[in-house]
């Protein structure tokens, strides 16, 4: 794990925030390459949802919302908090179970009896500072989606079965953070929202409108299959299966709403931990809203004269976990390094083997040596004619067996190398990463090359 | 104004957050469609920064930062803050030169002298929650750029002049937001800080580095380039010349941060106001960061060995502002209607003339009636053909003329008709919301066709 924090911070993939100032909060900042790799798992996810399955529309509400919403939502009371001890001198607070003994371990002080503290970040909007200007960073993305329900239902002329996907930064002001970017106060989420009908409108619903499975799935069959495409996302991104496991969440275990919940697990360094959350919501959220806002959040089937309350399915996910595991799961050494340059000197080469539509870069431009003007001019031109369509680097410093290890630890999934017989021949080496295979490609040909190659990425 | 807020609703751009409670704040969501176009917005300027201009590399910082920070910026202490007299009865807080008369407007109270307050949101981060645990939402994205600075340029091995670009929510707790989403509490800003040599240093790198012209530039050459590098993001676009203008801000009027700025503003239908800044910061961040963090936030340059601080040009975009002014740009309305049902009832036709680049929706698929099984199942087939590749809607109510008309007011570019033709020839009718015109495709060709239209969306 060390080794990956290094390299994250070394090659710009992730930063503390405020770093020089110290850090601040357990926050982080994502560099470069980090930024270029989150903007490829929420393209990745937000295409899987709006574009590959079906009835799925996106939205993008705002971070503070009404307090009112929290009221309803069961944020505000003890559904939503942390039971600590705080110590009676410095003031400090603490979770109980992870106390050795019954005196703060910062000051010595005497501890309260534990009490509800709740995770929400709380500030104040308008002209005055007072208990009526209270709001709360949003501690889950999800409730700007059931709020809205009722707008996106009836400006798309929506139906149930059908979602509402939603990417966002979510805020919680967790007591203990830690494990690098796992456990965070400030995280991206990326959720999706299901709504369907309740399994006892179910029978009516499939005569009604016989000759659509669609409509014959319960809110469980829903859970089942959004399940199976969440694991099987993960899998397709080239996370190994045993590296992966669904758990199922007891009742006592559940978070406040959830009448089922699945964690998706995956094994990092530091233990299987949980990157996405699968939960059968039910209609506690709507049902909810209804009551405290008396607006119906309610779907009505103008053929079957049905009102009712959709049931909702929500998948979860923490985009840097999910970032986080791709990364575990991609990092390899090989010893003695697998290029020339390494080879010789004996050291430790570092790979990152991730799926190319996450690399945060994709082609890499060298000129064979940099002390030759026309190969650095014909390389730069190399750059220039791919840059705008795929993320490239130029890089002219060091020995090819150098640069090349340098892309191989970022995952970079082709070189390019251009040398002396380009310029004869107008053609150069593209090294693939994985196979470590070289070709011949002609310049000309390359723009419809790489295309070929990242075609599958946007399907 | 209110014909383009009643559309925005209607058809899922724009949402009141947390509208089922009476709104919250000022603050709006962004619908489907809406989520869509700024998604849109923000591709084209992301590839605009770091894929079309050279040496410039993105990051992603957090929201929160140390307080430390807006210390050194200036944020917390005057700076940033509005002048505001308060109500001595009922506390509300306002600007005195918005002010009739020496008393409240709500409740008639006298009034205080004017005070400066703070326009930065706070919160408490971590588990006690005191003065040593305020923590700020950050009032612009750009200060993650700053102290980044070292991070990013050793991890990229960059040399100024290079810049670094961010997309990211910040928080202003505005006294009187207002216009819609034109200003408001929470905003999407979209930043690009240029790092330049200072023009002293000037002489000495042109003399170094012969041949190439971009280092000869001095900071004020660079300001007038992404002056007009930014107006011509616009304009191509679709933004009429006539209704942007670059305005110069005096010295009394500027950013306390800025030794020179321009506003790009549009002529919204309320009055011409800045939808992008373009500010000289000069060395005035850098160095303070350089001060309160006893980092040397500076460049050494092993060939000349001079270390200096760059001078900072930034661009920044509301994206919100730009999406409004978009939107103001592109509605239209067509008295009698364009199409043949809105034609025979004289009603007006609302046409959202988008560049395809921004519209929501690509392409619009229908049968020609929805009662011919055979028509809604090729449909739903060249649905699925294209929909992981576009931003597809399948609409089959109503008629071809109403169905048009739906499309045109979103803004969707093609719309695709499945008629009998289709069944026995394999081609159907593509219509181009600009020109109007009509042409039959063959479907096999679609997915080529549609291919070559996009093409240039990304380069």
């Amino acid at each position: 794990m060390d080794k990956i924090i290094s390299l994250c911070k070394r090659r710009g993939f992730v930063f503390l925030s405020s770093e020089i100032y110290g850090g601040f909060g357990s926050c982080y900042d994502f560099g470069p390459l980090g930024a270029e790799m989150k903007r490829n798992i929420k393209q990745l996810w937000w295409d899987e949802m709006t574009k590959k399955q079906d009835n799925i529309v996106g939205i993008d509400a705002s971070i503070l919302m009404s307090p009112k919403v929290w009221q309803a939502s069961g944020h505000l009371t003890a559904g939503f908090a942390d039971e600590l001890v705080e110590c009676r001198k410095c003031h400090k607070r603490f979770k109980l179970d992870e106390l050795q003994k019954n005196i703060c371990p910062e000051c010595g002080g005497g501890l309260t009896k534990p009490k509800k503290f709740n995770l929400m970040m709380k500030t104040f909007v308008g002209p005055v500072e007072d208990d009526s200007s209270i709001a709360y960073l949003r501690p889950e993305t999800c409730q700007g989606i059931y709020v809205n329900f009722l707008n996106v239902m009836n400006s798309m002329r929506l139906k149930p079965p059908f979602g509402i996907a939603q990417i966002g930064k979510a805020f919680r002001n967790e007591i203990t953070p830690g494990n690098f970017i796992f456990r965070v106060r400030e995280f991206e989420q990326m959720e999706m929202q299901w709504f369907s009908p309740p399994a006892t409108l179910r029978k009516r619903s499939v005569a009604m409108r016989a000759g659509n499975p669609k409509d014959a799935k319960t809110p469980d069959d829903w859970f089942e299959y959004w399940k199976e495409q969440r694991m099987n996302w993960y899998i397709d991104l080239g996370i190994k299966k045993e590296n992966l496991r669904a758990i199922e969440i007891p009742r006592k275990d559940r978070a406040h709403y959830a009448k089922r919940q699945i964690d998706i697990e995956y094994k990092f360094p530091f233990g299987w931990k949980e990157i996405e959350g699968v939960h059968n919501r039910g209609d506690y959220d709507l049902s909810n809203h209804t009551k405290h806002s008396k607006e119906e959040l309610k779907y009505f089937n103008p053929d079957t004269k049905e009102k009712y309350t959709p049931y909702v399915i929500e998948t979860s996910v923490g985009v840097g976990r999910s970032a986080l595991a791709f990364l575990c799961e991609a990092y390899s050494e090989i010893k003695g390094g697998r290029t020339e340059t390494t080879k010789s000197v004996k050291e430790v080469e570092a790979v990152l083997n991730l799926d190319k539509r996450l690399s945060p870069v994709k082609i890499a431009v060298f000129p064979l040596v940099k002390n030759k003007p026309d190969l650095v001019k014909k390389a730069k031109e190399v750059y220039q004619l791919l840059k705008f369509k795929f993320v490239c680097q130029y890089d002219e410093v060091g020995s090819i067996g150098r640069r090349y290890r340098r892309q191989d630890e970022i995952g970079t999934p082709f070189c390019l190398t251009i040398d002396f017989e380009t310029l004869e021949n107008d053609d150069l080496t593209v090294r693939d990463r994985i196979t470590m295979k070289q070709q011949r490609i002609k310049v000309k040909d390359l723009k419809d090359f790489f295309q070929n190659k990242f075609r599958n990425d946007r399907g």
